[in-house]
């Protein structure tokens, strides 16, 4: 039996913040981290809040050699009341359990998760940004400790919580972006790891991106696995369309992830009662509305963007020019709506937002 | 440019040898380790040898995160005539760049890596256990660990060696494994990263391994991505069919890794005058082979196993027992060859053999 107390030990000394309003994403952090132990047998136990600081792992912990981890990213965001909100920590913490199954990690107590969210971002409250457009970006994750080099599930896991202050993600914030059709490279296949949020996902799609950057483009259109066909994801957000005044995105087929901001999307468009349809959309598909004149918009979603418009995907030599390269007016209102919910600015009819300052249950042992 | 000059900084003391005649795989360690660092604009500098330690890396090094890794194991051996031997090192360190191209890692220089080996193996060379049947396993390994969240190229690694005395890896030995052949999850695509190798591709293979073990399985067949349907690896080796013959294994299409005992399997098959063909083979020729009584052999090869023997596949609900469940003739003859060049009791016909002791040529600047 675990006793979920989590202790805190505070630094002695405060680090110098970035500025607030020049943040670049990723590359800040803040005073303190949340940590905790899982041992075979043991199960999870001390999470503990420490000062930030270095993780030593032996050269031989199983994290450097296959890839088990996993790794979830929400934000925070300071109100003009000075109130701090997170957006859907509990679909984040489940969704990293679901990753944690795929990749033959221990259950972590997802309650016990959103308190140490709400514990750690209180002790580091000064780190969120009071800027327009910032917030506190919180990333969770899962590593495999044990130092074996057998290929086999690791014995001993960390589950780490690290935050960042972070401006917008992409430096041309909600203007559109030009994004180039993969035909070559796969980011992930059915019976792969494609929904669970694993590093190896992205270390597969480096190349790709890599590749798109040369020629200009900001992301990659990814393609099914199997027949190079159907849309999964671009970049690491997933997609939308809007063909002919219905919005249409790829259904969850086992090789996409399941996305907070794809599923928050989803209950605004339905809420909005605007034409909706999660299935299967190939290239085709879209070649063809494209050509005449149906698709009116396109765009990504996910945490760290929230919405990207999509200007222009560039697919086997041609250049598809989406809404004269414009951000298309649901994508707008989409990205306006959440981030006034995220904000607090705009009433939340969902249930999506969990104020951090509120009394936290006394955690009690299970 | 860079000095090549390998920097030594020995350990004040020496750990306690575990006992050589009871080792188990990849959990003891020398008393040394390489490590060789990357920072972009700078390449590759530091080359050095220190204390078997851990690694100190910020809880954001993208290692964590985004699974930017690869590695490489092959293994020395203590002759009897106290020489030490690594087998085909030149082509791990070959193998470990190709890895790199498709992980966006920048690539080492292959020979300072191979002197790296010669220099960390004659300082730690009384971990070079002399017992029949041991070997040093040796492990290169590229991580990332630029601080950084967001997803792209990391802009620092590290370049690490560390050594481990290792038994059998499989505690059958040479005994024959059953094989459970997998139709849920995937290992790799055409596209991927199958032909790297990088965390991901095992971190994915887990779940599937855990299956099999339940079931009473010790590996897993893998199949392509794409069609479920042609036989691609044997868990994390190679695999081979003896078909009315002939010798038979998948060729390199992708998504299978280039194995140096495969490729080392291939050139002693081929020096023997036995037939051979490296084509796709579907799991359904396979079973119907075995229906005609024409499935003499079934083998998996890698650099930790050798040559492991498949008495018995399992699939859709059959199970297909493979010469009797015992080692077949070629099995044995390519085992007892390949461990005979590797100890240095078999004449090396095909320079595969390089020597740690040999006069270490002079590392100049490049």
């Amino acid at each position: 039996m675990n006793d979920y107390q989590i202790e805190i030990n505070l630094s002695s000394a405060k680090k110098q913040k970035p500025a607030f309003d020049s943040l670049e994403f990723g590359k800040n952090f803040t005073d303190h981290m949340f940590i905790m132990d899982y041992t075979q047998g043991r199960g999870w136990h001390d999470p503990r809040i420490i000062p930030y600081q270095p993780l030593k792992l032996d050269p031989s912990a199983m994290v450097f050699h296959y890839g088990q981890s996993v790794f979830e990213g929400l934000k925070a965001y300071l109100t003009k009341d000075q109130e701090v909100l997170m957006f859907r920590p509990y679909m984040n913490m489940e969704r990293l359990n679901k990753s944690n199954t795929r990749l033959c990690i221990p259950a972590i107590d997802e309650e016990l998760a959103v308190q140490a969210l709400k514990k750690l971002i209180s002790v580091d409250r000064e780190w969120v940004p009071n800027v327009p457009g910032t917030s506190l970006y919180i990333r969770p994750f899962i590593i495999s400790t044990e130092p074996y080099l057998g290929v086999a599930s690791s014995k001993q896991f960390q589950f780490i919580i690290i935050m960042s202050p972070v401006g917008a993600y992409y430096k041309e914030g909600i203007n559109p972006v030009k994004i180039a059709v993969q035909n070559e490279y796969v980011r992930a296949v059915k019976g792969g790891t494609g929904n669970a949020k694993t590093g190896g996902n992205y270390a597969s799609s480096l190349k790709a991106q890599e590749v798109a950057e040369e020629t200009g483009y900001s992301q990659v259109l990814w393609l099914d696995g199997k027949e190079n066909k159907y849309v999964e994801e671009v970049g690491s957000m997933n997609i939308f369309f809007k063909i002919n005044g219905e919005i249409v995105t790829p259904e969850l087929n086992g090789s996409i992830l399941e996305g907070v901001t794809r599923n928050s999307v989803i209950e605004l468009i339905k809420h909005w009662n605007i034409p909706l349809s999660e299935r299967r959309v190939s290239i085709d598909e879209i070649y063809e509305a494209h050509k005449r004149g149906e698709l009116e918009e396109a765009f990504g979603t996910g945490t760290a963007a929230v919405i990207s418009p999509i200007g222009e995907f560039f697919w086997n030599g041609e250049k598809l020019c989406i809404n004269n390269g414009e951000t298309g007016q649901v994508s707008k209102k989409l990205y306006d709506t959440l981030t006034g919910i995220q904000r607090g600015e705009i009433d939340d009819h969902f249930g999506w937002i969990v104020k951090v300052d509120e009394e936290t249950p006394v955690i009690s042992a299970i």
